[in-house]
C-alpha cells in the first residue's frame, strides 16, 4: 500500500518487500535488481501512459515475431548491446588467450563432422578461401585433438537455416578435430557482411534509431581442448565494411584477421582449388584450466 | 569496437553512441536510458549467460502468452510495480482530487451507456449493492454532466471477458452521466477479491517468488467532466482481504471506502431490492484544468 509522502513506504519498496517469499536467493539477487532499475528507469525518465504502452506493445510484439527458428528477443538483446555485455561480464581474464564474442542467434543445428581440409561450402559460387588455424595452449603448445566447431554465412550473407530451398542443412558448418599439429585447415568462401532480420519489431527499431542492420563478415568459432577453457568466438574479414559499426557490438580488435590473396600450388592442390583464392591464417589460443 | 581497459570506448558507451541517429529526440531520450539501465543491471548482478538464455525464454513466452483478450505483458508490469511507478509519475499533484491509480488490463471493451439508477449486474447471485457517488470540483461545487465510466468483477471474481460463458458481454460496466445535482447511483454486486490469471508466465514468476495472486475488491472508475482533470481509479472495499499486499500495488489509503449494510425502504424501491443490501456512498472529486 503506497503511503502520501510523509509515509514510509513507496511502491518500489512494496515491490521489493514483496520478493522476500523467493525461495532461491539469486533468483531474489535478480529480481530485486530488475525491480529497482525499471522503476529507477520510469521515474528518471517520467516515462508517459502512452510510452508505456507502445513499449508494452512492441515487447508483445517482440516475442510474438519469434519461432523455431528465429528469436526476436535474442537480436533485440544484441542491437541493445546486452547481449555482449552479458558475454563481457562472465569472459575470463586470459590476456594470452583469444577473446571471446557473441554466440549469436545461428548456432541452432549441430554442426556436421567433417575431415581434415574438408569444405564446408556445398554449394559454391562465393570468392573460395582456406582457413588454416593452428590450435595451441596459452603457454605455446599445440593442442592435438581439439575440437573447432565453425559456422558462417555463405556468400550471400545468409546461413543455412535462413535459406533451406538454396542452401542443404549444414552449409557453412563444420566440426574439425586439430591434427597431431594441432591444426585445423577447410576450405569454404570468404563470408560477407550480412544484415540482420529488419522485418520484425527490432528492424522498427533500427529505421527508428537511424542504424543499419548490417553485421561485418566474420566467421563463428567455438574451440575445445582437455584440461582448457572452451573459447566462443569470431574473427572477422580485415579490411571489410562495418567493422566500425557492427549492428550487435560483438567486433573485437583482437579478432580481426587478414585474408590474403594467393596462388600457393601446394595449397591450391591439397584443396582442389585453381587460380587465386584468399588464405586465412591464424592461431586460436586456449586458457589452461 | 570495444577496447581492452586501457582503451576509450565500451560496449555502453557504443551503443548509446549508435542512437545518436534517432529523429525523434524523445524516443533517443528513452533508448539511451534503456540502454544504460540494461547494460548497468547485466554488470551489477553478473548475469550468467545461462541466466540471460532463461530471461529470453521467459519474455519470448510472456510475448507468446497475450492473445486478443490477455495482456501478460501488462500483468507482468503490474506484478512487478512498474504500472504504479508509471500512474505515480503521470498522477498530478492535486491533493484536494481523488487520487488515481492504475487502469488495469480490463478495459477492453466499451462500457454500456446506463440510466441513471440502472443495475450493472445482469445475472445476479452476488451480494447486492448501491453505489452513490457524488462528482464534485475540488472547489466543493457537484459537477452535472460529469461522465462516470465503471467496470468491475462479478461476485465471484471475473470481469464479463473472463467469462463469456456465464457472463453477457457488458456485465459489471457502465457509463453513467451524473444528475443535475452531480450524482451517479447505481445497483450492483458487492466485488469479490479475485486472483489475477496465474497459468502463464507471470503465475509461474509468482509462484517462484511465493507471491499469491490475489487484488482486493476493488470498483474502477474513470470520471471525467468539462474544464477538469479526469481521473483513472478505483475504489476498495473497506475490510477485505488482501488490501495490505494486492499482487499489482495498487491500493492507496484514501481509495478504501465503506459498504455498510442498511434495509432503507426508499433506497431499497428506488433499485428494486428487497431485505438488507450494502450501500458505498462517496465523493469521486475531479481538479479544475
Amino acid at each position: 500500500m503506497t503511503t502520501d509522502a510523509t509515509g514510509s513506504s513507496t511502491v518500489t519498496d512494496e515491490a521489493v518487500h514483496s520478493l522476500d517469499t523467493t525461495a532461491d536467493p539469486r533468483l531474489r539477487e535478480l529480481l530485486t535488481g530488475l525491480v529497482r532499475h525499471l522503476h529507477a528507469y520510469v521515474r528518471e525518465t517520467g516515462l508517459t501512459q502512452r510510452e508505456w504502452e507502445r513499449a508494452i506493445g512492441f515487447l508483445t510484439a517482440t516475442g510474438q515475431t519469434c519461432t523455431d527458428v528465429r528469436q526476436e528477443f535474442v537480436l533485440l538483446s544484441d542491437v541493445l548491446g546486452v547481449s555482449m555485455v552479458v558475454e563481457e561480464v562472465n569472459s575470463r581474464d586470459a590476456p594470452d588467450a583469444t577473446e571471446s564474442t557473441v554466440l549469436g542467434p545461428f548456432h541452432m543445428t549441430e554442426s556436421p563432422v567433417r575431415p581434415p581440409d574438408a569444405t564446408i561450402d556445398l554449394v559454391g559460387g562465393g570468392e573460395p578461401c582456406v582457413v588454416d588455424v593452428l590450435v595451441r595452449s596459452s603457454d605455446g603448445s599445440p593442442l592435438p585433438g581439439a575440437v573447432v566447431d565453425v559456422w558462417q554465412a555463405d556468400g550471400n550473407g545468409f546461413y543455412d537455416v535462413q535459406r533451406p530451398d538454396v542452401q542443404p542443412p549444414g552449409n557453412g558448418r563444420g566440426l574439425f578435430t586439430a591434427d597431431a599439429e594441432g591444426r585445423v585447415r577447410f576450405r569454404s568462401c570468404v563470408p560477407s557482411p550480412y544484415p540482420i532480420p529488419t522485418d520484425g519489431p527490432v528492424g522498427d527499431l533500427l529505421r527508428a534509431t537511424g542504424r543499419h542492420p548490417y553485421r561485418p563478415a566474420h566467421i563463428h568459432f567455438i574451440a575445445s581442448a582437455a584440461d582448457h577453457v572452451p573459447v566462443t568466438t569470431h574473427i572477422f574479414v580485415a579490411g571489410g565494411d562495418y567493422l566500425d559499426s557492427d549492428a550487435v557490438f560483438a567486433v573485437k580488435p583482437g579478432l580481426v584477421r587478414d585474408f590474403t590473396r594467393t596462388e600457393d600450388p601446394d595449397l591450391a592442390r591439397r584443396f582442389g582449388l585453381t587460380g587465386a583464392f584468399e588464405l586465412a591464417r591464424f592461431d586460436l589460443v586456449l586458457e589452461r584450466t
